[in-house]
């Protein structure tokens, strides 16, 4: 294994993070990522880049799947729970699993046994993914790798014909978020990013009060990815070959940007009537990693290698404008001594919400925030069709609370019913595209930096996400 | 009278914002204020300038003052509070009281009828309150006027031997933040900036938590002004000749930074081990002002002359980089319809306090932010000096919860002892200064400007505030 594992690490560009990682997609001839380094230095021309669409994959029905047939790929950590929430829906069929080290392919493929689906497992070399991608045998290649692979995989699979869900990160360059939008428009297969946050109940439920005017016009939003996960960044039990270490020791932005923005971003209608312009971002030093590599190498000399690197600093805040003339502020710290927050604030013309601190806030005037009856009266009006549908099997099967299942129940039955999807390939390559960006802005004493319109225009007209399940809604859960 | 206010207006330039306003202060040769056009373009010859103190106010002990005699310039609002609070205050002579209207003036002497004091009062003229400082009758000079006269009394008053204490913001212009210190060094007089938030209770405690190394090195911090208060800024009644709505409607940028920066500034040493670099300021468009402006002049054709005038932007967020690495975020927003907030977040090394929304927080992990038994432990153990000695008394005397009695005892106990000030000409020019510098950066697509050193390089030796009240705190109050 270990031998297979560094080779697969070598090979992707995983293990040196910043050299180029084009070598083994060598295979595909339309798949080549950049290497991180050129990707900052060349990024005003990614940015500047004249699109027109080919096709608008925005809105874009395509044709129904009664069963779906469902490859994984990476199973050693989230994938593996996904699995499992699959595998309770009907119209389903979990038909393979991939993952470089065999025993986690197999611990995934047990969490299922009961359920009568047989997965193909894929753990032969650091190749076999493509054997899924290229098989015949799949609708969907449901992607949970470390995020330097989600983009050249989600490429292949799209090149391969398989609508793709992909974790967050979608990709990591510029350069790659333009791929991932030309490859899904050329092959009109989805590229879905797995924003699980979009369907937290909070999220969900003042979506829809905006969509219903309570907010009347957004003003302001904001969002973040406030977590303390500093001790598992430096973990080998739970970070594969420390592959998050690794970026956190060699980049320096928001890193992990769409928790917070995935959300605020749909209730501004992102892509849909508006669209992000430019950013500025700024970071802190780094107070606490150097510090922490300095201490374990001391124990452990396998982490000397980490002593003194540039890590991230460790609070990054950005601002961005968007093209109506609306901002969103945005925080990325996973390093600090603090309690989890998502902030996840809508300030609008006639009412502000705000999640974290928990529990979640709203208001309609400066005086207070709304009390307990009030909250209760404004969910048992604003209440989504999907909670109302889903919510309480969604909180029995759990993944964060209920939202991963709400959001593969969703992902599922518009495949199912042809569709359109609610985070299609722009908002993949918007969201994601931040940490790039704020790279550049951190290296470049804060500098402004334009944001794609990966849309070529058509954010103008795009409709918004359609969160009322007026079509569809049929797919079955069987627990 | 109408006439009488017209003129005063006229001649400062508070009528006419963006018009020069050196004329009214021609009588005194050292005293020039800077038009704000001419600032906006002439800022980075403004914050480029190298400078070499004269003389250091930092640490400063001015002879001391057993009886302080202080004249009050604008009383037409929060300053007729201030009259008051200092009349509960030994040691403190009240002579003299100025406003451009007698009514006020009269209105705020009647206020302390009962207690002795017997003020001149000043209101023959728009000139009127020059007389006052040019006067042997006086050691401190309170100015509560409209933002525009902050400056220039301030300097008027120190060139004639007063020291000063001047509300928030203490300039609007860069240059005019150079020559209160300037001034302020030549003259050897305090400048003071009447930051009341920096007393109030919880940011006192996280203040001497702080010191007390409770959050190890602190990373991040954020501060804010969102106060809603759009009505009031455009009610006649409540704003001397609309003179907030007029400088509402005419700069684009964080106007009142100084509520959310003071206590974060005096929490990271900033001018006293630490200092602000540079920062950038973005701002959404108005949503809420122009609105607003066109109801009230569909009903009122006086107010026809604010439709469509280049209303500031509803929410200002600005982040600032210091030389030590560490972030701050700050933000503006004062005419959305959102609960008060002042933020006033402390993200360090070994712990984080929150204090908005409301109830204050803090926080040793990531795990949860502490309970009531564990807030009343911290409470108990880090509760300053001052508000030991002072903090019941000021909430009966109130003031904002009672604050501004803090503020006010601390002031005068420091010029009676000969104490340094908790918040010097340079903390006055660095925390006013992000006004003019957030316009600026607006103006040029949120670009990063950098912040003038206005110690001279004095920061890297100044000391920390003393709140240990290790010297003086003798200053009796009677109620």
């Amino acid at each position: 294994m270990k031998s297979n594992r560094r080779e697969f690490l070598k090979l992707t560009g995983v293990a040196g993070l910043g050299l180029a990682s084009i070598g083994p997609f060598s295979g595909c001839n339309t798949v080549q990522t950049q290497a991180k380094d050129e990707s900052l230095s060349d990024i005003r021309r990614a940015v500047g880049k004249s699109y027109t669409q080919s096709f608008n994959m925005s809105g874009y029905r395509a044709p129904k799947i009664d069963q779906v047939r469902v490859g994984f790929i990476g199973v050693g950590n989230r994938g593996s729970a996904a699995v499992e929430r699959m595998s309770y829906l009907n119209g389903v069929s979990i038909n393979g699993i991939c993952d470089v080290r065999p025993e986690q392919a197999e611990g995934a493929k047990k969490r299922i046994k009961s359920t009568g689906h047989n997965p193909t497992l894929y753990s032969e070399s650091t190749e076999s993914w493509k054997q899924m991608c290229d098989s015949d045998d799949y609708d969907l290649i449901y992607i949970c790798t470390p995020w330097e692979l989600h983009a050249p995989m989600a490429l292949y699979a799209m090149e391969n014909g398989k609508h793709v869900a992909v974790e967050i990160p979608a990709a990591t360059t510029v350069d790659d978020c333009w791929r991932l939008v030309e490859t899904s428009e050329k092959t009109k297969k989805h590229c879905v990013i797995l924003e699980n946050c979009c369907y937290d109940f909070f999220e969900l439920l003042t979506l829809n009060m905006v969509r219903q005017g309570f907010f009347g016009e957004l003003i302001h939003a904001e969002g973040a990815y406030i977590h303390d996960i500093l001790h598992s960044i430096f973990s080998k039990d739970k970070r594969y070959d420390l592959w998050r270490l690794k970026e956190n020791a060699a980049r320096n932005g928001n890193l992990y940007p769409t928790h917070g923005l995935g959300p605020v971003a749909q209730a501004m209608d992102i892509n849909r009537g508006d669209r992000m312009d430019y950013l500025v971002s700024m970071a802190s030093n780094d107070f606490m990693m150097n510090p922490l590599a300095k201490e374990l190498a001391s124990e452990d000399s396998s982490y000397k290698e980490y002593v003194d690197k540039p890590f991230r600093g460790n609070m990054n805040t950005s601002i961005i404008k968007t093209s109506k003339g609306r901002t969103i502020m945005l925080q990325h710290d996973v390093t600090s001594p603090r309690p989890y927050s998502r902030i996840h604030l809508l300030s609008g013309t006639k009412a502000t919400a705000r999640k974290y601190p928990l529990p979640g806030k709203i208001a309609t005037g400066h005086e207070r925030w709304f009390n307990e009856e009030e909250m209760m009266s404004v969910e048992e009006q604003y209440t989504p069709s999907i909670v109302k549908k889903i919510g309480d099997l969604a909180k029995q099967v759990g993944g964060h609370g209920g939202m991963d299942f709400m959001m593969d129940w969703r992902l599922i039955d518009c495949l199912r019913n042809g569709l359109p999807v609610d985070m299609d390939v722009y908002d993949a390559a918007a969201w994601s595209v931040i940490g790039p960006l704020t790279e550049w802005s951190v290296a470049n004493r804060s500098g402004a930096i334009d944001i794609p319109d990966f849309t070529g225009g058509s954010w103008k007209t795009n409709k918004p996400v359609d969160i009322s399940l007026s079509e569809g809604a049929n797919t079955g859960v069987r627990l």
